[in-house]
């Protein structure tokens, strides 16, 4: 039977709405009465696993899961052997470079060689910074990252902005973008070249959904350009 | 000014009441309503970080911090550059090897090799493996480690253990152990052996005081002993 792997967390509501769309159910992981992490969808077509967010894409790799929903960060930070599949669209983010606000400094290179990054997301801002030839001390945190410029214990972070809702409250100011994020659709490679319990099925339709999405979005957008555009007179 | 980092989760009440009973409170951090992650204590002389578990050492390691809370469990696994000063008796737990209940296995020898271990532990499972020259894949997992049997994607997994509620919910069982675990008093080593901001001399009393907590509990404990092999009649 088909097992997908599903993101505790932020990406979870839209993911549950993706496999919704074409009839797969999992919408029981959305109850906070459900203590099960595992479950099978309404249909009995697929089982699904509440995994935390990292988790996802070693579930996939691992051949646990045949498909799984994760963020593009992920993806970069910690390069599992998956197949990248579907850009879903939801769950944009991007990975910035960020400094206190008063600090002298206002783009990556302006920072002095040496200096400390604090960031969880340790091997994307180690490349970053080498793609820049700038030599940095990367601190490796796990939690409120913010707290590495407050405290004087590093001079930027590199980290996930979503609003910048954090940065302001802590007066921090991005100073350089590393790469855009969103949510992605994986798979486990041997699984989908094989085709194993009708994956390929699954992705296709998975695709043809997002990509209406893509485009119904992009219709309501031009709409609303046009009626921005279109004077209230005219 | 001496800065002390204090762990969020388990170990913080005790952490805490620790620090308060040499004068130093840092009591605001169990205040639903704070949100503030660094805080002065209430007499002026120190300051608190609040940090992820895993972080504590980080701070502590880069001279953020002079001292820091954290158990054993996480300096085994990282091996921080800190110096490891005071066992402090509270937090245990132990690090063990579990199975799944119905299993053939009842003892990590009997594993078969080169099976699937799930861990967040992952360096602590490797070196104990390697060390009954055992050759086993450790799959590096985040959270919800019990699910790596139930979902058969792992014969075993190794992972922390304080009263083995969630290992009996799971239907799971401890067929070994690596190593017993305590809250530990760790501190930078250079602020240390330089005394800075008097740091060895809130170490001493720190020390007094679990030696006291210590000799106290030893006390009590010979104490039920005694009431329990008295009969009730002599």
């Amino acid at each position: 039977m088909l097992t997908v792997a599903l993101p505790k967390g932020g990406l979870l509501k839209d993911s549950i709405q993706l496999f919704q769309a074409i009839g797969l159910d999992f919408s029981e992981f959305l109850n906070p009465a459900n203590r099960q992490l595992e479950i099978l969808d309404s249909s009995g077509r697929a089982h699904g696993l509440l995994v935390r967010n990292y988790d996802v894409p070693v579930y996939v790799e691992y051949g646990q899961a045949h498909l799984g929903v994760i963020g593009y960060d992920v993806l970069r930070e910690k390069q599992p052997k998956v197949a990248h599949l579907v850009d879903l669209g939801f769950g944009q983010c991007r990975m910035s470079v960020a400094v206190k606000a008063t600090s002298p400094y206002r783009s990556a290179l302006d920072l002095p060689p040496h200096c400390r990054v604090a960031s969880k997301f340790v091997r994307c801002a180690h490349d970053y910074f080498q793609s820049l030839d700038l030599p940095v001390d990367i601190v490796p945190l796990y939690g409120s990252v913010e707290l590495g410029p407050i405290t004087g214990m590093s001079e930027a972070i590199v980290d996930l902005v979503a609003t910048g809702r954090t940065l302001q409250e802590n007066n921090l100011i991005e100073i350089d973008r590393l790469f855009e994020s969103t949510a992605r659709l994986i798979a486990h490679p041997l699984s989908y070249r094989l085709n194993q319990d009708g994956v390929q099925d699954i992705v296709e339709q998975l695709r043809t959904h997002t990509s209406q999405v893509v485009a119904g979005k992009a219709v309501a957008e031009a709409a609303i350009k046009t009626v921005v555009e279109t004077p209230a007179s005219a």
